[in-house]
């Protein structure tokens, strides 16, 4: 458990102090169920008569409110009020994420894995031969490194994130919960007798610093070589990046979409949720990809598409748009067949 | 194991018996494969061989049915042999949920976390700090409940639930494996250099009374706030739901659908399979969105949906359907073209 | 830690010995980075400079490469050294996968499970009461088994896949990380107020020999029977199967598409990534299914359809290709229009 005085807290959301600075404080909650010991905040006025009964005993008041009744909480004015407890909110996380080292047991961790400084490794976490763990990483319970796994520093699998063997992610990465990283690449040769022979995916993934991976999101080795995803790349959750595909650097891609085999994404690109796209075609920087669409073709520099299958942006709004006066488009040549078999009759 | 004489099953199905009323079962099997001690029933007459031959210590069979042999097996007559059988099947299960009790080691439970009576905490589970967790609940084998999260009485987490601290969950909720609720929203802020700041997710998860969620499905916490999953909700398989959503009671949603963040779903909508949801938008109370629908829009109370982009659910099947006709659509314009023509040149 | 001599490696890849056939290696390294006692190959020529100064103990080469200097390691030469070397990896894979056996502590098996000769039950694996496994089979870490399981020869659950209760398992099956079998099928019973009442889902899943199942799938077991996935059928990541649905032989179904509830698709049936099939159908052998297709009809054999709605391949691709056009046809109607009115007005 932390503890904070006002004093303490007071630079880091650049606050003045109303009462006491050595005031305490280790935990949060909201003013009208703050108990001793808590921090909390007024930014919506709807909730003043709060102020003057809580037991809080610092609270986060902006330089402009009022005070109407004496109040026994030390004060901390700041601009905001709102965006100053959820930044002291945030810090707290980080800290408590910090915090966290040490092997809590039970866990497995192989006699020759190699684990950093300050490292965690939480409960029922696997941890298998020759990985090598960075310092300050935190591995939380239920995850499963395989061997030969390496993971940078400062890096964060949150619990049951899956790395299968030989694949390596970078230095202040973030995996959430779930999440498969290295699972076979799905190839398989028909045979003449109809049977499917399954290729081997012997290649790896890798995952260079300050990628954000969403939660239960799969990124298959590659076959061979490996399956790339690129520095400061953010994924949301339940992606699916099939064997040897690329993601370049600080490209986003929404939840639910799906990269196939071998296609290579450039820097900057953005991809929209459930958006598909096909296996060995490539979206050059810059790239945007609408939502749901299906891509089959590749995207020069810049380029944003739509639809399905996927076409230029601005072109296919306004055929998706003529496409609902279908019926009306439809009944434009009825008339004009009509009006044309009169002629021709009266003529 | 769990016994059950003929005399005690009789009433739960409405039966008569016939036979020896103290016979006793403590499994079930199907009539050509039984061993003594099970139950067994014959609902297809193409099986009404083995009922003379049945090892089965009890046999369910219809009213109706006329015996043509002698019958070792106690009988359960009913109306309905199959739905009679599925009704016990179904009551054991939920006495074998009832009956799963106490801490299977190892497990992990933090010291400061509340247990209720008859909780069941599986192997390999999880506990966080400050843990609360209602009577007769059950935590499976591999689940993680973070820090400080809540969870209600007579809820069910099955094997690999994974929960993020300060999370909220009911009553009578069925949570399915490998299910991710808390894990951060997807929010980062484009910097003047290209890199992407991540934006702190400081809120949580409320999952209300009486929700079942399916396996794999992704809920995110709020940025600040709660994401809100209301009384009743049910939703499927591998679905995405963003940070800061709301949805309202009773709504069902199908497999792979994913709601973008921030948008509220009414009470009783019903959202399809693969369909996608725009993020701040409105769905009101009993809207219906058709399967792989794209909703861009918000939809009024009742109204139903479909397409991508989304729109009137009856105009869209007429312009899907002319959509189909577009060949011959514009060969209709050919031909009027071509007439155009002569009727001009001749003039 | 295994080795293997020249000698022993050399009638695996076909290949002649140059230097010491009694050279051991324990593992493999590239070219640029090998130590003594790695396996390296060279098949670009960029960058053999490197095999001159390598401290591999042996080196795949091909017959054709022409040595300019002297070379220390010990030398392979086959047809194909990259593809010698892919085909090394993958025989050491599979013998690193053989060699896995025995129960890694901690783990929960149940006393009354039974477990074939050289089984792996990896550290925090759970297998619940009456499970059998099958011979060979292999359970990594975090794998969840429910009661009365049965799994077959030769069969490996990668890590925390979850195999709810009742369910069965063939041999030669491949389940891959965060993949969940057996959880409830979607299904409720709409009440007059309203609520949703829970159908029981008290059938399962049965898994035929030498599936291949992806990362994060999930499959529902069915609401009474079986939900089933016949021989060879092959799966990729994130897919849903829900309740009674039915897979045929050796069909193959890419990531992230959906099969709802009791859909019964045939042999050799190809079904592409995201594509969406509604319950109650027919999908007959060797029926195509276009990528992000929406299937809301049966579809006759061997025939392929794509769009949602899907239809016909090739009438679809003409119909989204004219759809692209419609600006075109439109301007095309409104010159009709014109002419037409000019005609009439002069007549």
């Amino acid at each position: 458990m932390m503890q904070f005085t006002a004093a303490q807290l007071a630079p880091l959301i650049e606050a003045t102090i109303e009462g006491n600075p050595e005031m305490a404080v280790q935990s949060f909650g909201k003013i009208e169920e703050a108990t001793p010991g808590q921090l909390s905040f007024l930014a919506n006025s709807k909730y003043e008569e709060y102020l003057y009964t809580t037991k809080a005993s610092i609270v986060i008041l902006s330089h402009s409110f009022v005070l109407r009744y004496p109040v026994s909480a030390t004060l901390l004015r700041v601009k905001d009020a709102y965006s100053a407890f959820a930044s002291l909110l945030d810090m707290y996380q980080q800290l408590e994420q910090a915090s966290l080292q040490g092997i809590q047991q039970p866990s497995y961790v192989s006699p020759n894995a190699s684990v950093g400084e300050n490292v965690y490794i939480g409960a029922f976490a696997y941890v298998g031969e020759n990985v090598r763990i960075g310092k300050n990483s935190k591995v939380h319970p239920h995850c499963f490194i395989g061997n030969n796994v390496q993971i940078g520093e400062n890096t964060v699998l949150h619990s049951g994130v899956k790395i299968y063997h030989q694949c390596q992610v970078g230095s202040q990465v973030i995996i959430h919960a779930g999440t498969v990283i290295g699972s076979d690449g799905f190839g398989f040769a028909p045979q003449t007798d109809g049977r499917l022979q399954k290729v081997p995916q012997i290649g790896n993934v890798i995952i260079e610093d300050e990628v954000e991976i969403g939660a239960n999101t799969t990124i298959d080795r590659a076959t061979i070589g490996s399956t790339l995803i690129r520095k400061g790349v953010k994924l949301d959750n339940l992606i699916q990046i099939a064997h040897n595909v690329e993601v370049g650097n600080s490209t986003v891609i929404a939840a639910q979409a799906g990269i196939s085999g071998s296609t290579k994404i450039g820097k900057g690109v953005m991809i929209g949720g459930q958006a598909g796209i096909v296996g060995h075609i490539q979206l050059e920087d810059g790239a945007k990809v609408n939502a749901q669409s299906g891509v089959s073709k590749s995207i020069p520099k810049g380029k944003a598409v739509t639809g399905t299958p996927a076409y230029d942006y601005s072109q296919a709004l306004r055929s998706q748009a003529l496409s609902r006066q279908l019926p009306d488009l439809e009944r434009r040549i009825k008339e004009l067949e009509s009006i044309i078999k009169d002629l021709i009759s009266t003529k």
